[in-house]
Protein backbone atom coordinates (compact mmCIF):
# COMPACT_ATOMS: atom_id res chain seq x y z
CA UNK A 1 0.00 0.00 0.00
CA UNK A 2 2.75 2.36 0.94
CA UNK A 3 4.73 1.30 -2.15
CA UNK A 4 2.06 2.16 -4.44
CA UNK A 5 1.22 5.31 -3.28
CA UNK A 6 4.65 6.69 -3.06
CA UNK A 7 4.87 4.80 -6.66
CA UNK A 8 2.60 7.41 -7.56
CA UNK A 9 4.35 9.87 -6.33
CA UNK A 10 7.59 9.38 -8.24
CA UNK A 11 5.61 9.12 -11.38
CA UNK A 12 3.66 12.20 -11.11
CA UNK A 13 7.07 13.93 -10.61
CA UNK A 14 8.63 12.17 -13.35
CA UNK A 15 5.90 13.95 -15.62
CA UNK A 16 6.81 17.18 -14.20
CA UNK A 17 9.89 16.47 -14.68
CA UNK A 18 9.76 15.23 -17.98
CA UNK A 19 8.22 18.75 -18.59
CA UNK A 20 10.70 21.28 -16.95
CA UNK A 21 13.30 18.81 -19.44
CA UNK A 22 11.60 19.72 -22.59
CA UNK A 23 11.00 23.44 -21.16
CA UNK A 24 14.88 23.81 -20.19
CA UNK A 25 15.94 22.37 -23.39
CA UNK A 26 13.89 24.52 -25.62
CA UNK A 27 15.64 27.50 -24.04
CA UNK A 28 19.32 25.95 -24.20
CA UNK A 29 19.43 26.10 -20.46
CA UNK A 30 21.80 23.34 -18.46
CA UNK A 31 19.84 22.60 -15.24
CA UNK A 32 22.18 21.61 -12.75
CA UNK A 33 20.64 19.57 -9.86
CA UNK A 34 23.39 20.21 -6.41
CA UNK A 35 22.64 17.45 -3.82
CA UNK A 36 24.78 17.60 -0.57
CA UNK A 37 24.50 17.01 3.16
CA UNK A 38 23.78 20.18 5.26
CA UNK A 39 26.46 22.35 5.30
CA UNK A 40 28.63 20.42 2.77
CA UNK A 41 28.99 23.79 1.28
CA UNK A 42 26.22 23.78 -1.75
CA UNK A 43 25.73 27.95 -1.46
CA UNK A 44 29.57 28.10 -0.74
CA UNK A 45 30.24 26.94 -4.04
CA UNK A 46 27.81 29.33 -6.08
CA UNK A 47 29.56 32.25 -4.68
CA UNK A 48 32.62 31.43 -5.77
CA UNK A 49 31.81 30.07 -9.41
CA UNK A 50 28.87 32.35 -10.13
CA UNK A 51 31.80 35.17 -10.32
CA UNK A 52 33.67 32.97 -12.34
CA UNK A 53 31.12 31.90 -14.79
CA UNK A 54 29.14 35.30 -15.07
CA UNK A 55 31.89 36.91 -17.04
CA UNK A 56 30.73 34.99 -20.13
CA UNK A 57 27.58 33.08 -19.08
CA UNK A 58 24.26 34.48 -18.15
CA UNK A 59 22.87 32.29 -14.54
CA UNK A 60 20.23 31.88 -12.57
CA UNK A 61 19.51 30.00 -9.36
CA UNK A 62 16.84 27.88 -7.73
CA UNK A 63 17.79 27.77 -3.87
CA UNK A 64 15.47 24.82 -2.16
CA UNK A 65 15.16 25.06 1.76
CA UNK A 66 13.21 23.85 4.05
CA UNK A 67 13.09 27.25 5.71
CA UNK A 68 14.51 30.36 5.56
CA UNK A 69 15.87 32.42 2.42
CA UNK A 70 19.24 32.80 3.67
CA UNK A 71 20.56 31.15 0.72
CA UNK A 72 18.46 33.16 -1.99
CA UNK A 73 19.61 35.66 0.23
CA UNK A 74 23.50 35.34 -0.43
CA UNK A 75 23.16 34.37 -4.35
CA UNK A 76 21.46 37.33 -4.89
CA UNK A 77 24.00 39.28 -3.44
CA UNK A 78 26.15 38.41 -6.56
CA UNK A 79 23.57 40.10 -9.02
CA UNK A 80 22.07 36.92 -10.23
CA UNK A 81 18.43 36.04 -10.56
CA UNK A 82 17.67 33.73 -7.85
CA UNK A 83 13.95 32.49 -6.77
CA UNK A 84 14.22 30.71 -3.55
CA UNK A 85 12.29 27.22 -3.08
CA UNK A 86 10.34 26.50 0.39
CA UNK A 87 9.46 23.22 1.05
CA UNK A 88 8.13 24.42 4.10
CA UNK A 89 9.75 20.84 6.03
CA UNK A 90 9.85 18.90 3.07
CA UNK A 91 13.15 16.79 2.89
CA UNK A 92 13.86 17.54 -1.03
CA UNK A 93 12.92 19.57 -3.79
CA UNK A 94 10.28 17.73 -6.27
CA UNK A 95 9.80 19.29 -9.96
CA UNK A 96 6.33 20.65 -9.87
CA UNK A 97 8.04 22.78 -7.29
CA UNK A 98 11.14 24.11 -9.57
CA UNK A 99 8.86 23.86 -12.26
CA UNK A 100 7.04 27.36 -10.63
CA UNK A 101 10.49 28.61 -10.08
CA UNK A 102 11.43 27.80 -13.54
CA UNK A 103 8.37 30.37 -14.61
CA UNK A 104 9.73 32.83 -12.77
CA UNK A 105 13.29 33.21 -14.02
CA UNK A 106 13.92 34.90 -17.48
CA UNK A 107 14.57 30.94 -19.09
CA UNK A 108 15.31 32.67 -22.65
CA UNK A 109 18.20 34.99 -21.28
CA UNK A 110 20.15 32.59 -19.62
CA UNK A 111 22.93 29.96 -20.07
CA UNK A 112 22.44 27.82 -16.83
CA UNK A 113 20.26 27.37 -13.54
CA UNK A 114 21.73 25.63 -10.53
CA UNK A 115 19.27 23.99 -8.50
CA UNK A 116 20.53 23.95 -4.77
CA UNK A 117 18.76 20.99 -3.17
CA UNK A 118 17.63 20.98 0.21
CA UNK A 119 20.68 19.50 2.54
CA UNK A 120 20.15 16.10 2.50
CA UNK A 121 21.63 13.16 0.49
CA UNK A 122 19.09 10.25 0.70
CA UNK A 123 15.57 11.56 -0.12
CA UNK A 124 16.49 14.39 -2.96
CA UNK A 125 18.63 11.23 -4.77
CA UNK A 126 15.03 10.30 -5.79
CA UNK A 127 13.85 12.93 -7.15
CA UNK A 128 14.12 14.00 -11.16
CA UNK A 129 13.53 17.87 -11.12
CA UNK A 130 14.41 17.40 -15.45
CA UNK A 131 18.11 18.65 -14.66
CA UNK A 132 21.02 18.04 -17.19
CA UNK A 133 22.87 16.37 -14.11
CA UNK A 134 23.15 15.98 -10.78
CA UNK A 135 26.04 17.51 -9.25
CA UNK A 136 27.28 15.82 -5.17
CA UNK A 137 29.07 18.07 -2.93
CA UNK A 138 30.60 16.27 -0.47
CA UNK A 139 32.74 17.84 2.26
CA UNK A 140 35.98 16.28 3.50
CA UNK A 141 34.92 16.78 7.46
CA UNK A 142 31.71 14.55 6.33
CA UNK A 143 34.23 11.44 6.29
CA UNK A 144 35.66 9.19 3.62
CA UNK A 145 32.71 6.48 3.88
CA UNK A 146 29.91 8.59 2.54
CA UNK A 147 29.52 6.64 -0.96
CA UNK A 148 29.51 3.25 0.70
CA UNK A 149 26.36 4.42 3.11
CA UNK A 150 24.37 6.69 0.71
CA UNK A 151 25.04 4.68 -2.66
CA UNK A 152 21.78 5.84 -4.68
CA UNK A 153 24.02 9.53 -4.52
CA UNK A 154 26.82 8.76 -5.64
CA UNK A 155 26.01 6.54 -8.40
CA UNK A 156 23.54 8.73 -10.05
CA UNK A 157 26.09 12.11 -9.57
CA UNK A 158 27.29 12.52 -12.88
CA UNK A 159 29.92 14.96 -10.75
CA UNK A 160 31.53 14.95 -7.45
CA UNK A 161 32.73 18.17 -5.98
CA UNK A 162 34.81 17.07 -2.54
CA UNK A 163 34.40 20.33 -0.89
CA UNK A 164 36.99 21.84 2.24
CA UNK A 165 39.99 20.01 1.01
CA UNK A 166 41.93 22.37 3.38
CA UNK A 167 40.44 20.28 6.34
CA UNK A 168 42.29 17.35 4.44
CA UNK A 169 45.14 17.48 7.25
CA UNK A 170 42.86 18.25 10.49
CA UNK A 171 40.35 15.17 9.89
CA UNK A 172 41.11 11.36 8.97
CA UNK A 173 39.42 11.76 6.10
CA UNK A 174 41.29 8.23 4.10
CA UNK A 175 41.59 9.48 0.38
CA UNK A 176 42.81 6.00 -0.61
CA UNK A 177 39.16 4.45 1.05
CA UNK A 178 37.32 7.02 -0.36
CA UNK A 179 38.31 6.42 -4.30
CA UNK A 180 38.09 2.59 -4.24
CA UNK A 181 33.92 2.61 -2.93
CA UNK A 182 33.32 5.61 -4.78
CA UNK A 183 34.53 4.35 -7.95
CA UNK A 184 32.78 1.03 -7.03
CA UNK A 185 29.57 2.71 -7.24
CA UNK A 186 30.40 5.49 -10.08
CA UNK A 187 33.69 4.46 -12.52
CA UNK A 188 32.92 7.76 -14.51
CA UNK A 189 31.98 11.06 -12.82
CA UNK A 190 34.82 13.12 -12.74
CA UNK A 191 36.10 14.07 -9.20
CA UNK A 192 36.69 17.59 -8.54
CA UNK A 193 38.69 18.29 -5.22
CA UNK A 194 37.85 22.02 -4.10
CA UNK A 195 38.05 24.49 -1.28
CA UNK A 196 35.99 27.25 -1.30
CA UNK A 197 37.35 28.59 2.12
CA UNK A 198 40.45 29.00 0.10
CA UNK A 199 39.15 29.21 -3.50
CA UNK A 200 41.89 25.89 -4.17
CA UNK A 201 40.08 24.04 -7.33
CA UNK A 202 36.85 26.63 -8.28
CA UNK A 203 38.32 27.18 -11.77
CA UNK A 204 38.60 23.25 -12.53
CA UNK A 205 34.65 23.12 -11.74
CA UNK A 206 34.13 26.11 -13.63
CA UNK A 207 35.37 24.23 -16.96
CA UNK A 208 33.14 21.69 -16.09
CA UNK A 209 30.17 23.56 -15.81
CA UNK A 210 31.23 25.40 -19.02
CA UNK A 211 31.43 21.81 -20.60
CA UNK A 212 27.47 21.19 -19.35
CA UNK A 213 26.54 24.77 -20.89
CA UNK A 214 27.77 23.23 -24.06
CA UNK A 215 26.28 20.36 -24.45
CA UNK A 216 23.01 22.05 -23.67
CA UNK A 217 23.65 24.79 -26.03
CA UNK A 218 24.37 21.97 -28.93
CA UNK A 219 21.41 19.74 -27.45
CA UNK A 220 18.91 22.71 -28.13
CA UNK A 221 20.56 23.81 -31.54
CA UNK A 222 19.72 20.07 -32.98
CA UNK A 223 16.45 19.73 -31.57
CA UNK A 224 13.65 20.49 -33.86
CA UNK B 1 -4.50 13.19 -0.76
CA UNK B 2 -0.64 12.72 0.10
CA UNK B 3 -0.51 14.56 3.16
CA UNK B 4 -4.01 11.95 4.07
CA UNK B 5 -1.51 9.12 3.21
CA UNK B 6 1.46 10.79 5.44
CA UNK B 7 -1.02 11.14 8.29
CA UNK B 8 -1.96 7.52 8.04
CA UNK B 9 1.94 6.93 8.20
CA UNK B 10 2.74 9.40 10.72
CA UNK B 11 -0.66 7.56 12.95
CA UNK B 12 0.61 4.06 12.94
CA UNK B 13 4.38 5.24 13.21
CA UNK B 14 2.89 6.45 16.38
CA UNK B 15 1.46 3.69 17.77
CA UNK B 16 4.80 1.82 17.37
CA UNK B 17 6.60 4.34 19.18
CA UNK B 18 3.85 4.53 22.44
CA UNK B 19 4.57 0.12 22.38
CA UNK B 20 8.37 0.60 21.77
CA UNK B 21 8.02 3.70 24.96
CA UNK B 22 6.11 1.29 27.30
CA UNK B 23 8.67 -1.63 26.85
CA UNK B 24 11.24 0.71 27.31
CA UNK B 25 9.62 2.24 30.38
CA UNK B 26 9.08 -1.72 32.24
CA UNK B 27 12.81 -2.32 31.19
CA UNK B 28 14.16 1.04 33.10
CA UNK B 29 16.31 1.20 30.09
CA UNK B 30 16.37 5.27 28.81
CA UNK B 31 16.39 5.21 24.79
CA UNK B 32 17.91 8.00 23.32
CA UNK B 33 17.45 8.85 19.54
CA UNK B 34 20.69 10.60 17.83
CA UNK B 35 20.00 12.68 14.75
CA UNK B 36 22.46 14.40 12.84
CA UNK B 37 23.45 14.98 9.18
CA UNK B 38 26.00 12.97 7.34
CA UNK B 39 29.28 12.36 9.03
CA UNK B 40 28.44 14.73 11.86
CA UNK B 41 30.14 11.97 14.14
CA UNK B 42 27.47 9.91 15.59
CA UNK B 43 29.32 6.69 15.60
CA UNK B 44 32.24 8.26 16.47
CA UNK B 45 30.69 9.87 19.84
CA UNK B 46 29.36 6.07 20.62
CA UNK B 47 33.01 4.94 20.13
CA UNK B 48 34.07 7.28 22.44
CA UNK B 49 31.17 7.62 25.05
CA UNK B 50 30.63 4.24 25.66
CA UNK B 51 33.89 3.15 27.24
CA UNK B 52 33.07 5.94 29.84
CA UNK B 53 29.61 4.67 30.60
CA UNK B 54 30.25 1.06 30.51
CA UNK B 55 32.33 0.81 33.70
CA UNK B 56 28.57 1.60 35.34
CA UNK B 57 26.22 1.04 32.88
CA UNK B 58 24.71 -1.57 30.48
CA UNK B 59 24.69 -0.44 26.72
CA UNK B 60 23.25 -1.49 24.08
CA UNK B 61 23.08 0.04 20.49
CA UNK B 62 20.63 0.15 17.33
CA UNK B 63 22.52 1.06 14.25
CA UNK B 64 20.26 2.58 11.36
CA UNK B 65 21.71 2.58 8.00
CA UNK B 66 20.30 3.16 4.41
CA UNK B 67 23.16 0.80 3.33
CA UNK B 68 26.18 -1.40 4.83
CA UNK B 69 26.95 -2.56 8.23
CA UNK B 70 30.13 -0.75 8.85
CA UNK B 71 28.85 1.40 11.57
CA UNK B 72 27.14 -1.89 13.48
CA UNK B 73 30.69 -3.20 12.86
CA UNK B 74 32.50 -0.11 14.85
CA UNK B 75 30.11 -0.37 17.77
CA UNK B 76 30.33 -4.12 17.60
CA UNK B 77 34.66 -3.90 18.50
CA UNK B 78 33.45 -2.07 21.81
CA UNK B 79 32.07 -5.29 23.35
CA UNK B 80 28.55 -4.02 23.32
CA UNK B 81 25.29 -5.86 22.25
CA UNK B 82 24.58 -3.93 19.01
CA UNK B 83 22.14 -4.46 15.95
CA UNK B 84 22.08 -2.80 12.57
CA UNK B 85 19.32 -1.60 11.10
CA UNK B 86 19.00 -0.97 7.90
CA UNK B 87 16.36 1.01 5.60
CA UNK B 88 17.79 -0.01 2.10
CA UNK B 89 16.85 3.29 0.83
CA UNK B 90 14.75 4.52 3.24
CA UNK B 91 15.79 8.40 4.99
CA UNK B 92 14.85 7.39 8.62
CA UNK B 93 13.97 5.40 10.73
CA UNK B 94 10.79 4.12 11.72
CA UNK B 95 9.21 3.12 15.17
CA UNK B 96 8.36 -0.31 13.91
CA UNK B 97 11.65 -1.13 12.79
CA UNK B 98 12.90 -0.08 16.13
CA UNK B 99 10.82 -2.52 17.65
CA UNK B 100 12.37 -5.31 16.49
CA UNK B 101 16.28 -4.00 17.04
CA UNK B 102 14.71 -3.77 20.54
CA UNK B 103 13.11 -7.40 20.46
CA UNK B 104 16.86 -8.40 19.25
CA UNK B 105 18.49 -6.82 22.50
CA UNK B 106 18.71 -7.99 25.95
CA UNK B 107 16.65 -5.16 27.31
CA UNK B 108 16.68 -6.22 30.89
CA UNK B 109 20.12 -6.36 31.15
CA UNK B 110 20.58 -3.08 29.56
CA UNK B 111 20.36 1.06 31.07
CA UNK B 112 20.78 2.66 27.94
CA UNK B 113 19.93 2.03 24.23
CA UNK B 114 21.47 4.20 21.55
CA UNK B 115 19.41 4.43 18.45
CA UNK B 116 21.49 6.44 15.84
CA UNK B 117 19.20 7.12 13.10
CA UNK B 118 20.15 7.41 9.66
CA UNK B 119 22.29 10.65 8.79
CA UNK B 120 19.60 13.44 7.96
CA UNK B 121 18.53 16.23 9.96
CA UNK B 122 15.16 16.66 7.96
CA UNK B 123 13.43 13.68 8.00
CA UNK B 124 14.19 11.57 11.30
CA UNK B 125 12.77 14.64 13.47
CA UNK B 126 9.36 13.89 12.09
CA UNK B 127 8.97 10.02 13.41
CA UNK B 128 8.68 9.30 16.81
CA UNK B 129 10.50 6.39 18.07
CA UNK B 130 9.49 5.87 21.43
CA UNK B 131 12.91 7.50 23.09
CA UNK B 132 13.40 9.16 26.08
CA UNK B 133 15.19 11.91 24.34
CA UNK B 134 15.73 13.22 20.67
CA UNK B 135 19.82 14.02 21.24
CA UNK B 136 21.03 16.53 17.92
CA UNK B 137 24.24 16.15 16.94
CA UNK B 138 26.06 19.00 15.18
CA UNK B 139 29.53 19.35 13.33
CA UNK B 140 31.15 22.47 13.38
CA UNK B 141 32.05 22.23 9.67
CA UNK B 142 28.58 22.51 8.70
CA UNK B 143 28.72 25.64 9.55
CA UNK B 144 26.51 27.90 12.32
CA UNK B 145 23.45 28.59 9.79
CA UNK B 146 21.62 24.82 10.43
CA UNK B 147 19.18 25.76 13.36
CA UNK B 148 17.41 28.22 11.60
CA UNK B 149 17.61 26.18 8.49
CA UNK B 150 16.43 23.00 10.08
CA UNK B 151 14.42 24.04 13.00
CA UNK B 152 12.37 21.10 13.16
CA UNK B 153 15.00 19.35 14.73
CA UNK B 154 16.73 21.85 16.66
CA UNK B 155 13.24 22.45 18.67
CA UNK B 156 12.80 18.96 19.33
CA UNK B 157 15.85 17.97 20.99
CA UNK B 158 16.65 17.79 24.55
CA UNK B 159 20.71 17.87 24.22
CA UNK B 160 22.80 19.37 21.27
CA UNK B 161 26.01 17.54 20.86
CA UNK B 162 28.20 20.37 19.11
CA UNK B 163 31.23 18.00 17.47
CA UNK B 164 34.34 18.66 15.89
CA UNK B 165 34.64 21.58 18.24
CA UNK B 166 38.95 21.67 17.41
CA UNK B 167 38.08 22.93 13.77
CA UNK B 168 36.12 25.98 15.05
CA UNK B 169 39.58 27.57 14.08
CA UNK B 170 39.67 25.85 10.29
CA UNK B 171 36.67 27.26 9.73
CA UNK B 172 33.86 30.42 9.77
CA UNK B 173 31.78 28.93 12.28
CA UNK B 174 30.26 32.07 13.97
CA UNK B 175 29.00 31.06 17.78
CA UNK B 176 27.58 33.98 18.49
CA UNK B 177 25.06 34.01 15.26
CA UNK B 178 24.65 30.29 16.12
CA UNK B 179 24.01 30.84 19.88
CA UNK B 180 21.04 33.46 18.97
CA UNK B 181 19.76 31.17 16.19
CA UNK B 182 19.48 28.03 18.47
CA UNK B 183 18.28 30.06 21.71
CA UNK B 184 15.40 31.37 19.45
CA UNK B 185 13.99 27.50 18.40
CA UNK B 186 15.47 25.92 21.76
CA UNK B 187 15.96 28.12 25.05
CA UNK B 188 16.02 25.37 27.23
CA UNK B 189 18.24 21.76 25.96
CA UNK B 190 21.95 22.04 26.59
CA UNK B 191 25.17 22.40 23.81
CA UNK B 192 27.89 20.10 25.06
CA UNK B 193 30.72 20.96 23.07
CA UNK B 194 32.76 18.16 22.06
CA UNK B 195 35.75 17.07 20.12
CA UNK B 196 35.50 13.14 19.03
CA UNK B 197 39.29 13.59 17.37
CA UNK B 198 40.83 15.12 20.72
CA UNK B 199 38.60 13.80 23.48
CA UNK B 200 37.40 17.18 24.55
CA UNK B 201 34.10 17.42 26.24
CA UNK B 202 33.14 13.44 26.24
CA UNK B 203 33.15 13.60 30.37
CA UNK B 204 30.54 16.28 30.24
CA UNK B 205 28.12 13.96 27.72
CA UNK B 206 28.99 11.13 29.48
CA UNK B 207 27.45 13.06 32.39
CA UNK B 208 24.18 13.97 30.76
CA UNK B 209 23.58 10.52 29.50
CA UNK B 210 23.85 9.43 33.28
CA UNK B 211 21.25 11.69 34.37
CA UNK B 212 18.54 10.25 31.18
CA UNK B 213 19.82 6.49 33.05
CA UNK B 214 18.82 7.73 35.99
CA UNK B 215 15.84 9.72 35.28
CA UNK B 216 14.75 6.28 32.57
CA UNK B 217 15.09 3.93 36.32
CA UNK B 218 13.49 6.92 38.55
CA UNK B 219 10.32 6.58 36.05
CA UNK B 220 10.76 2.59 35.95
CA UNK B 221 10.11 2.56 39.78
CA UNK B 222 7.28 4.77 40.04
CA UNK B 223 5.21 2.76 37.34
CA UNK B 224 2.22 -0.04 38.71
Amino acid sequence: MEIRVLQNILEANDQAADQNRRRLQEAGVAALNLISAPGAGKTALLERVIPLLSTRYRVGVLEGDIATTRDAERIGALGVPVIQLLTNGGCHLEAALVAQGLAELPLDGLDVVFIENVGNIACPAEFDLGEAAKVGVLSVAEGHDKPAKYPLLFHELKALVLNKVDLLDHTDFDMDVFMRDFRGINPTAPLIQVSCRTGAGLEEFAAWVEQAIEQARGAAALSP
